[in-house]
């Protein structure tokens, strides 16, 4: 069971794959601060300055400007994330992000899942609005 | 079972409140027109001049400023959307959307809450980005 969430995004594909591999950019739209640029084999520690929190990723696979597969945390069992980025012409792109990984057995999984869609479909209309309109603000605007 | 939304907006209520019922505004964050002012009792039509789309909804409740309650289509069988506006201090609100009305024993419920948790996150940060930045053009970018 994936959770899919799509977003066209009006800029070229290389920025949105520096957005996400850049350290000095992801804090513009996602997490506060990103430990190493992203690149294959690497494990990057991610944190949330605003919410206390830290966490790991290992990433998986990198294709520059088309792909980007991780791992949450570093114990070789989290979910996997593959984030594709579709050219449409020179300057657009469709961002499709999957998260794999959700049991279907679980108890807690509609829950699970609806609350991982809500952190996709913000985050990637976050970069929407950075990207395209310079917007670095908006990152920190969900409540639970 | 219901589905629940909530984002901060650094703006006060009124400015929030007035996003959804004047037919003005809507076009900057959500569907592309309504065709009224929102007031309770009242049916809107909203439409969606991008995806061919015209759908109309059922004025339920309104209190200036704090809480609108609507129901989907004009056949009294629609989902319930409630949408309350939390005052933080005198320049802040949180804006908390609750959609009622899925059946758990639908087969499809999953797939249902999950497509509608999408749309309510992507409207809402839109309405972020517009009422705190002036940004108006990321409303159709959610791609299916």
């Amino acid at each position: 069971m994936d959770n899919v969430t799509k977003v066209f995004i009006e800029k070229p594909a290389s920025d949105v794959f520096e957005a996400f591999v850049d350290p000095a950019k992801i804090g513009n739209f996602w997490f506060s601060s990103s430990s190493d640029r992203w690149e294959q084999g690497k494990t990057i520690t991610l944190t949330y300055v605003e919410y206390n929190a830290e966490l790991a990723i290992e990433i998986l696979e990198v294709e520059p400007n088309e792909k980007i597969v991780f791992r949450w945390g570093a114990n070789g069992e989290g979910h996997i994330v593959t984030i594709l980025l579709r050219k449409m012409g020179n300057s657009n792109t469709l961002i499709e992000v999957t998260e794999a990984g959700f049991q279907e057995n679980d108890e807690n999984v509609v829950v699970q899942l609806l609350d991982n869609k809500e952190g996709w479909v913000f985050m990637l209309t976050c970069l929407k609005a950075y990207l395209e309109f310079g917007v670095t603000r908006l990152r920190t605007g969900l409540a639970k």
